[in-house]
């Protein structure tokens, strides 16, 4: 049985282009995109119409990187630098997620707000704890929302509290019990970043990615002093990305979060092996991190995507965390010459969905046989404009104003998951 | 009769500090503020008690730089520069405002949406148009948003159809209709911007503020490019202020908007005149103007408040606004080693409320004497959170993430203007 999507589609195929069809039509069977069309089909039996008139039919969001467990942390302890935050807030924070009741209530809001903001899929950091991280995927399952979900791994510089003690025993347990469980939700090996992992863990986890195939997430260059830390732990490593290269956990099923201090050659690094680098702009700006050098990285062929990092970032719309990414980049443009080109409402866009999606497995765009991930957006109560605005310009007002009243359908995996 | 407000009191009495009252009252006769106690006061009959729980009583926010009749193209044409911005969005926009029936239908939505947001004190443009200048002060008066509103002079460097031709006869009839007809808002002389008032215009303008004792709003070295125009329309003019100050539009009460590139000179200028410099962050990211050097001016006895200045920003709600400050000062240090400091979320409370409200002769923080403008923030729908919250937390919170749905009241002039 087909059915048949009725909108304004405006989809990127590639970076900084927009593929624009007015009063278009996505064609679904079985969830996945059998057409994308002009006009609508000729008529099937069967046939089930949603006519969404004149709104926008969207690509979703992939947020690429944010952490679980620090959702009730949104918005608070943003005057503090990196290290000093995730001392004072964030692992107090994630030390709740050890009572499983606590984490269920707050993961199926967090699912619900996700998908309220039209995010469908994402790479997520859970806390170190087995059963909480298997609540978060239940209910990001249950909720509709994609992709992978990590138990963080980490057995040095933390709390006690969230301290592993027996390597990555309680990872492959954690990975056992997800075996079958789970359709859309995948897991991730998650060492949280290089101090926080002994020498003798990140080896236990790069022999187990080399062992599953699964991929990885983790955190690199985000902060001056986190690189000086590296360095002085690795002493071996010219840079931090060897630190994980050199134990198997740097290939192109790897995420790595920020790189915001990401030289030149640390770049090559990651072109090379085909590491998806993501960046996370409210974040950087709001820890005092810095802008990481996107436009150097597209130029240079590495892949980029986006991530809220909440609640280092206190934006979890991807919309606006879109938005702050082209912020960002006009600061760094005026202050730096190296960076002439801000990033534009569409290539923040592709950068926001495709970019991410793909590291997901999907094609580009609204690609023929990827299950659909899109939203509708109505943005018929934006403020009044006494002229017809075009397509590209409801898509701009749309990734700056939008919030969830304004979305009126969220499609993730070819099914439709909220009204 | 008293009306007595029960809540979380947390206002703003000087930059960087915090009154906190929890459970606190703020008692109004006649909606001006008579006491602010830590208990509630002795009963008196006839008194009327709000009592908001848990809730947190906050000042209310001023925005003390917006173009009225930009607020349709919010969110739009943010990759164009300031001077192609103006010319391919603001300018054909602005000349829809002709038509009054549009006007009266555009300036409702915005007066109610302000309010929605928390924004009591406007210091607003309207267009060169007398009429829907007066339809724009009809319907903030009439919601209940209080403030100043200028019709906007110009007459070169713009579209025909937004040229002034009889000098300043249109504004001095329009100063007349105003007479007697407000409460709440009153008219401020505003001459657009340098580039685009000839001589005359500008020396007619200085002269009617000496005759009224009018206050006065314009923009000041937001752009390079702006900056090296007025140069050569004023070459006598050493710097960008001084086109004002000679024609006497540069006083006590005038409030400069932008003021990116105003080095110390200018900064001395402004300081020794008591010009307040309105502080646009998202407005200056989005049109790539850069970032105005607050710390310094705060430092150097400037006086600072904060503005939207819609539609080049496109954010209307001033806690985003001042989150934006926030995060534009976090980059600004990063970059720059002459702002070490960058803008904390008390300073940004301030900036965005206290700083604002005394440009309408308003006290400090919630002062008593003054006419109540304050919102009431219900944040018991922002994340979950295992712990008890201290103040200071949940305004951070409420400053980086609420909106107006966690908006439980507003008043404005002492009068409960939203429920």
């Amino acid at each position: 049985m087909r059915t048949i999507i009725k909108g304004n589609i405006i989809h990127a195929p590639q970076l900084g282009e927009l593929s624009i069809i007015p009063g278009g039509c996505l064609v679904l069977e079985d969830g996945a995109i059998a057409a994308v069309c002009d006009a609508m089909p000729p008529a099937r039996p069967g046939d089930q119409i949603e006519d969404y008139g004149d709104c926008l039919l969207l690509q979703s969001f992939a947020d690429l990187h944010l952490h679980a467990p620090q959702f009730p942390l949104l918005g608070m302890g943003m005057d503090l630098p990196l290290l000093e935050w995730l001392d004072t807030y964030t692992f107090p924070m994630e030390a709740y997620f050890a009572d499983t009741g606590y984490a269920r209530r707050a993961y199926r809001r967090l699912a619900g707000t996700l998908l309220s903001l039209g995010t469908t899929r994402v790479c997520m950091f859970s806390s170190v704890h087995r059963e909480a991280t298997l609540v978060l995927m239940e209910e990001l399952e249950q909720a509709g929302v994609a992709g992978y979900v990590g138990k963080v791994d980490m057995d040095r510089n933390c709390p006690d509290a969230l301290r592993e003690t027996d390597g990555i025993a309680s990872t492959r347990r954690w990975l056992a019990d997800c075996a079958g469980r789970f359709s859309h939700i995948r897991p991730i090996l998650t060492p949280r970043f290089t101090p926080a992992c002994s020498d003798g863990l990140l080896q236990d986890l790069g022999a187990l990615a080399a062992e599953t195939g699964l991929p990885v997430q983790s955190h690199l260059s985000e902060n001056p002093a986190e690189v000086a830390w590296v360095r002085e732990l690795h002493p071996d490593c010219e840079q931090y990305w060897e630190s994980y290269a050199k134990y198997g956990l740097w290939n192109g099923r790897t995420a790595m979060a920020h790189c915001v201090y990401s030289d030149r050659r640390e770049r090559q690094a990651m072109g090379d092996a085909g590491v998806l680098a993501v960046h996370c702009p409210d974040s950087n700006t709001s820890l005092s991190s810095g802008i990481a050098p996107v436009r150097r990285m597209l130029e240079e062929g590495v892949k980029v995507a986006l991530g809220s990092d909440i609640a280092g970032g206190a934006e979890l719309a991807m919309n606006r965390v879109a938005a702050g990414a082209i912020r960002a980049s006009k600061l760094l443009a005026l202050s730096d010459p190296d960076h002439p080109a801000f990033l534009t409402v569409l290539e923040a866009y592709y950068l926001a969905t495709t970019a991410g999606h793909q590291f997901f497995g999907a094609g580009a765009g609204f690609a023929v046989g990827d299950k659909l991930h899109a939203i509708v957006v109505d943005d018929s109560a934006l403020p009044p404009v006494p002229r017809p605005l075009t397509l590209p310009e409801r898509l701009e007002r749309a990734l700056y104003l939008m919030g969830p009243s304004d979305i009126r359908a969220v499609y993730s995996e070819g099914r439709k998951v909220s009204a």
